[in-house]
């Protein structure tokens, strides 16, 4: 429940892209950007229309407003008291241009999830991040999550032995009507492949629960066997998939993504058996790890508990039975981050304890070999490495 | 609650094959076949080895003992008080023979699934049913459950709208280490090809939730792409499976079996997802059933309340409350055969409102298709019709 | 998981007083009796309408009817294949007197709880079982799920250390309407003193909250605080009740029964706090028990797993996972008094591992003393101990 | 998931006096303060210890830091850009002089529970809160949960019909060890009367559960009967209690708080009966309210979903399914009083929708009369009223 980070002289000055009125994304990034009171958002192009950024940017307290990326970049990049990351808030498509604006400005970015529309365009990033002198952060908000952590650090520890099977979901049901032909916002820039990629379902949750998958097991998925549907009629994109896995490891399983489940809010769940033991966990109830030893009584881990490893401890806010939830962990994510931007100011080197360029071009190569399986009627397909 | 099945002058006469000491499964008979008082076993051929037979006959009080249920049914078909129907209660590769045997001695019969070893093996148990004077009930037991028949209920009403994906698991970890080679009888005779069939924890466990996935959708799985795995070094036969559905009425999904789980009981669980709702049903939960309208909040049936439907009201014993659980569920399926027992010997036509030779015909054939997908490197393959 | 309790060479003889169409009781008495195969009811008063007794005997194809139960009782206990024991399954003031006159007659009784209308009439059943001859059960039916079990072994067994705090509650909803004025049979003679006794939901219910509380934690309940409501206008006894309680170890706590708890089926929990551990088990959830570790994570011990107690694994009869439930409770029950009875029968001494008079009796001192304390404006009353 | 609260110009400039290193709480309320953008803390009398002061002021990047908070009060009000209001976090024996010490000079407070160390010391406050110029919020947090609004909503709406039966409880068991004898300070002073006053438990605990019925319920607690318990060995104040209730609308009940329960973490759970449907919250899954209207299947009320009250859907920050917690709870008392102080900025009237001078009141006069109870061997006594 500490938080010995060492800190700067003064709160860092974050900007962010996107994110205005009506979009959900923008306002949790910034209760998780200044939960721990590290960080403070003093910059934005919150919105490429003016009057919406005008007015987000009141919303907002903001110091200064851009209309513009590119002129964001530049600006913040040459004040003396310009900001020291940046957000990036937009929809897929913009993820590359904006991120690439701001490496190019010597900025250091936070960026949802894709990293790009596509591998190609995501490995353009490498060069900009080769010198290691610039910190970039991919939000895949679940592995903040103390319990997640925990997860990790079991498996890592060897308590399940050698895993055998693997089970992650994520379930939802918002897509489960047209909305994109009735005017809501989100679904509409998701459903479009202009703006969204060529994935869906499997791109906007898909590898929220591959990455989970990969970040708690610690193998990588190196061969899929994909099923990818249109349930809703007229949609382009995928809004419902099933996948058969192989892991690096020798594990097998099954990862199940849908955005048209009726009656499920956001069923992200991953279950491990291993040798010696199973693991549970599940969104609706993130304060909690279930263990299944072989041969002996569940255990039910709680976020918070003195008995919890050092990861799931360094993790939390607040004792035990006090509930945290979805800001504290994206929370957590800004947190190492923020350290992270700290260390290089003070010439140390970063720890990089969170997602990033690695996790981002592994999730977009996920995604296309799950295309392809689908493409080639489910054909086991292998999952790039990049090498 | 009630139980106005129109039933005879006596206690039906019952016998069993198999079932004897160091069987699980023929205590559960004896006690489902004898729950509602309407039926009693007093004879049987519960071992090969005669001492066994003997001691067993005598824990149960029958009143007469074989050892050979060639014996058994010509004596019982000839005896003035001879039994009413049979009970197989035996391995897998005995079930054809012991079928067939007293089939033809003109003995109704319920059969532990599966139904046979191989699809032509049990295709030849339809000439002896043909004729429709004799009953024949595969015990899929979970069906017999009164929230799975509410689910199937809600589904034939149109509740669910049309059916999208499916999600269908029965995962346990009995099985996790060898204990066929440690002198364990069930493990031995479950891992054995000779005795089991070609399918291990699928034909085990895995037909039970292709039984309960078709029961309550109303709709047939008509396509495959599997993944058969062998955990446990040594083992003959998939002790774990991953397999991608597709289904007659258009939905999709994946079915999960799995004997290596450490950790997990019997944890047997549907979920549908239709464009009007949602359903969910968990085994270790069994008087409860999710229903996730959309739109609305997820409403908790339960098990004896008046709200539900006909069938599942007729399917309990118990008030809401009390808990019902496993023997009550198998002990319905007797409920109703005993019921076309009595009618049949009153000379009415059966119901037949209970899994027979078309649903062990169906789990045969579904077992093959998942054999050659996965022996075709999980390509997608056609589940037989029959036709 | 076994059943090595000593038995004779044929199945017992039961019979049945009460029960008849239309009790809910009666047919768990049947099925509860006869589930292990070690007894079977055979004769019966199951009304004291001609008719219905007439009826209902066919429905269980009893070979005796009666009309009376004291002829029944003569009849029994001069008939060569006369009844081992009696069931006794009547409205709360006939148990008195129907237990008396088997006992007088020499034959073993198994009686719904409560023993009697009032302590003074319990007592006069003593000197009948003085001798110790004749084995007499009582069916707090909750002490025989095996988690209930594995709570008391668990607290004997000092896991708990010192027990300061208990939580234990019986909820229901049924009676939330005057269905005693609508021709609700049940409803009737529960709601009825004359028939009931001075105690209304404290007596249906609430004993066996009592019961149970005792039964776990090994200690009585010494002293109470009392607050009878009656919510449904019109009526004559209590149908809510909230009770502070101390415990002859010291342990403090609350007591609630209620049967207007909208919502509620038959929500009974018991919950208990040591210096070392807290327990908690629910109804709903009968195979679960949550063994709480001060300073560790929740333990979820579940029925039929090889790490229990003894005792929890003799009141068994399925593999974990399979759920058990009310019924299997009940017969647990009966499965120790059947022993009993062989026991007798072959001169050995009975375990009596059963409610029996000394449960009776404490009930019915605690109701006295929560009715003394509730008239008295919730003084704190003693319970009385028969010294 | 709105926020169309009318705000100021700027964000409002807070205070804290108290919540230094060390202090669980007092980061607590600088994220749920600081959460929504609104308001920033700048000021604060973190410690009376001189460098534990000036570190944490360090650690928060506060502007200005204080010994005294008589200087703060003092200097802030007299600075052309002092705070807006302050935050009270400091031991319960100072609340009421920081209290009267901000209001004096005119700054509007938000302190945390209890109002002060007894009723007579509370009613002190009324004059200088007598003009309505100034605000004061009292961090009852638990009544900020969504689902606890929806709960009120239900009740207020009439849904639960006439209410009969009240259950509330708060178990927690970090007080199971002497702690305050191994210089834990946050048990040091909460088990200390000079500190803490009279109550411990139930000052501690117990009047989140008395203020979360009366908010849910709408009815105050009109009389008690109380059991306090000290089961630690020396200690001064309860840890442990169970109190009998009557509301002034005529339900009765029981409330139980209990720092000594092993194994529960914060263990708040309200439970209410009505003639029309029940509802049940527990606060280890915030998220859902259950509500069992008669005779119909549970429903399962989800926060951030469409079909919730107003006041539901006002008090949330995110889609249903990505979990809130504590601090966002705590958040939307903050949220509320924030637009109080910029509507008294603007000239506006205060709406007041959060916890108050009355229901610090209320607690107090609760707590004094339960303590007059368990002094008087649980007499029921009645509530205060202060008229």
């Amino acid at each position: 429940m500490s938080s010995s980070a060492p800190h700067s002289e003064r709160r860092l000055r974050a900007g962010i892209v996107g994110g205005g009125r009506g979009a959900f994304i923008g306002a949790v990034h910034r209760m998780a950007a200044e939960l721990d009171g590290r960080a403070e958002i003093v910059a934005g192009a919150l919105s490429s229309d003016p009057q919406t950024a005008q007015l987000s940017a009141a919303d907002w307290f903001l110091r200064r407003a851009y209309i513009s990326f590119e002129e964001m970049a530049r600006a913040e990049a040459a004040a003396p008291e310009g900001i020291d990351f940046v957000i990036v808030a937009v929809p897929n498509h913009l993820h590359y241009p904006v991120v690439r604006a701001f490496l190019a400005a010597g900025i250091h970015v936070v960026c949802d999830k894709p990293l790009a529309l596509s591998v190609a365009e995501g490995e353009q990033l490498a060069p900009l991040l080769a010198s290691g002198s610039l910190l970039f952060a991919l939000t895949q908000t679940y592995t903040g999550y103390p319990a997640v952590r925990e997860a990790r650090a079991l498996v890592a520890a060897g308590e399940l032995g050698r895993l055998h099977r693997v089970m992650v979901e994520y379930t939802q049901d918002w897509l489960r009507e047209p909305l994109e032909t009735q005017g809501q916002k989100q679904a509409a820039w998701r459903t479009d492949p202009a703006r969204s990629g060529q994935a869906g379902s499997l791109g906007d949750i898909g590898v929220h629960a591959q990455n989970l998958l990969e970040y708690v097991s610690g193998q990588t998925i190196s061969s899929v066997c994909a099923d990818l549907n249109r349930v809703v009629a007229g949609r382009q994109l995928d809004d419902d998939a099933s996948v058969l896995l192989r892991l690096s490891g020798g594990a097998r399983g099954v990862l199940v993504c849908s955005q048209i489940a009726t009656g499920d809010e956001n069923a992200l769940s991953l279950r491990l058996y291993g040798s010696k033991a199973g693991l549970a966990w599940h969104h609706e109830d993130p304060d909690t790890l279930i263990h299944k030893p072989a041969g002996a009584p569940w255990r039910r881990l709680r976020r918070g508990q003195a008995y919890l490893s050092d990861a799931a401890r360094a993790a939390t806010r607040l004792p035990p039975g006090h509930p945290e939830g979805y800001i504290e962990a994206f929370a957590n994510l800004y947190r190492a981050f923020c350290a992270d931007v700290c260390r290089v100011k003070r010439g140390e080197p970063p720890l990089r304890d969170y997602p990033g360029l690695e996790e981002g071009l592994r999730s977009l190569r996920f995604i296309e070999a799950v295309l392809a399986s689908s493409r080639a009627d489910s054909a086991w397909t292998t999952v790039g490495t990049g090498r």
